[in-house]
């Protein structure tokens, strides 16, 4: 790690693998399919480490990534993000390539677009369950009618409902994420019942979000899981609850540039593009700051990440600590941090052992 | 543009050229040396813009900025944050290949890391006008006695004093910000005397930030000027009063992916990887939002951008909007949202007209 320029982004090999095993290992004994989400890390190593070491199933957030990983021998993927007409035809084209290419609608224009392209997509209704982002309402008749629509169209092979609980991160405490876990795969269950009122009731019930899935002992009502973020998890999920700061298994490593005791300030060289810029689990921990600031061995130090700017990172401490030192920081949102990367160097204890490359771009 | 795949990073070349003439005039009127901060961009064909067509002296944030524009011509190059102590070799290796390579330090301890690696240095000292990010007091007499050691030094060139003031981006509007810019220039004008009666009066005079040098008619009291962000401006600038929004030169084009009347909501295809995540100028405009939503020929429309996650941007309006349409976002932060990209497509009216790459990294 000593020959590191920084800022860099480490991903502790040891806990990427024990949080992929433990929550491949859930789905397991839960009897559900398991279909993680790729976009966190966006590798092929990681992916292969969240199938035990195997390709499977992965649910991606963009076509780069299901190309990506089309090419790498992963054929069974969803593209979990409402697809915009203009891209159907990269769609059809990478679906004839690979076992099955899922997309993702909730509407009938949608639904229309398919139909006019020609040819046959897999498809997922987007089920709304409460984080009111995309989706259809679920006790809304019309979301039958769209089904039905669905199921009676020859452009389409119904595949099924997919659900993301992505207010659980607006929790406050396990129980709060709890019982939204519970709401997200409730959601799609009665969502079933009604379709099983129109003979269309033997679809698979997809949900996942990271918090929701973390925090329950078993998967339950459910017949697939996606979650992604657990892989490397976060200053926020650890705040939230999903976690222990101990399973945060990426940090980025800055060197202090500037130590101004008398304002009892630091200037670390991780900003805004080292660190992306998500302002936290205020709503837990108000005025949390841009992420958890420790010693190069990790351990937590008494300061506070108060501001980025674009390559300058500033700290409040009462500590003295001079120019050169050499910290981490585990990021707020290792989504976003991850993504800021060519490559990650990837460590066991301070040793760099390897880099791996995410796919970038759409 | 009607090829381009969303979400895309549109510059408008016509508006870009126009921005850097105006400031390299500015600088040409007020007899100021011009060097240019490329940390926006990261191009070569935008930094040979603010040059008039040419080379010139330029600023940079990353010894990767640094390297590349040294490799493209640039050879006197200020890098205008603190430098680590172990990227002292990289950046003497870089000074030995170009005319000159500016450091920035604001310590003793800085200094003497300099003096301990050996060679020669050409530094710049950076004082702090009031932004409290890096730099030394300007009325503290140890400020005075870190310029005579550094004036001693046979490790480095004493080049001048460097200042930002990046707080002029906390004014709420063009009265504070021009308050703010005639202090940034008076606070080295200050230290310069007391460097006088020393015999060490004769230095340069940097200054720079996009808003102090928009709003000012002329550069007075400054020998030489480093703006950066004002090649594209953004939705913060022209909210602060920088520029007009048709300065801006950037915008993010999407598609409408989700359209949600009931809810008066839609979801694009431009999330927090398309466009970065800083809040805006709430300060002057609260919930403002994550930059302005415009139809495609860039008019404003009646929408917000309240939310985004990875690959979503959640829009609330009251207009009705079809699954396809397609609209363009001016960011918040042009610096951080053009650095989400591999590759800006430039354009003249709706014509993409070339592809320009920025260096990344650090």
């Amino acid at each position: 790690m000593n020959n590191l320029t920084t800022p860099a982004f480490l991903v502790d090999r040891t806990i990427v693998q024990r949080n992929c095993e433990r929550m491949r290992r859930k789905a397991l004994d839960s009897a559900t399919a398991f279909r993680p989400h790729v976009k966190t890390h966006k590798t092929e190593e990681i992916a292969r480490l969240q199938h035990g070491g195997h390709t499977g199933p992965i649910t991606v957030s963009t076509l780069a990534e299901a190309e990506f990983f089309a090419e790498r021998g992963f054929h069974d993927i969803t593209y979990a993000v409402p697809i915009a007409p203009e891209k159907l035809s990269r769609a059809a084209a990478l679906a004839s390539r690979i076992e099955r290419l899922n997309l993702l609608i909730d509407s009938h224009t949608a639904l229309q677009a398919l139909e006019s392209h020609g040819g046959t997509f897999d498809v997922f209704l987007k089920i709304d369950c409460g984080y009111h982002r995309a989706g259809v309402d679920p006790d809304d008749p019309d979301s039958v009618a769209l089904v039905l629509a669905i199921a009676r169209s020859p452009s389409v092979h119904f595949q099924g409902l997919l659900t993301h609980a992505g207010h659980s991160y607006n929790g406050r405490n396990l129980d709060e994420v709890r019982r939204i876990a519970a709401m997200e795969s409730a959601s799609l269950t009665r969502f079933r019942a009604l379709l099983d009122a129109e003979g269309l009731g033997d679809v698979c019930r997809s949900i996942g979000s990271t918090p929701t899935l973390s925090v329950v002992e078993q998967f339950a009502d459910a017949d697939e899981v996606r979650p992604g973020n657990y892989v490397f998890y976060d200053a926020f999920q650890a705040t939230l609850g999903s976690c222990a700061l101990s399973d945060c298994a990426v940090s980025v490593l800055t060197t202090v540039v500037g130590s101004y005791p008398e304002r009892g300030q630091l200037i670390v060289d991780a900003g805004a593009l080292a660190l992306s810029k998500d302002s936290g689990p205020d709503h837990i921990d108000p005025g949390f700051g841009y992420g958890v600031v420790c010693d190069e061995r990790l351990k937590p130090l008494p300061m506070k990440l108060v501001a980025l700017s674009q390559e300058h990172g500033k700290i409040e401490t009462s500590m003295r600590v001079p120019v050169g030192t050499r910290l981490r920081i585990v990021p707020n949102h290792s989504c976003l941090t991850a993504a800021m990367y060519d490559a990650y160097q990837i460590i066991d204890g301070d040793r760099v052992v390897d880099q791996w490359r995410p796919v970038r771009g759409w």
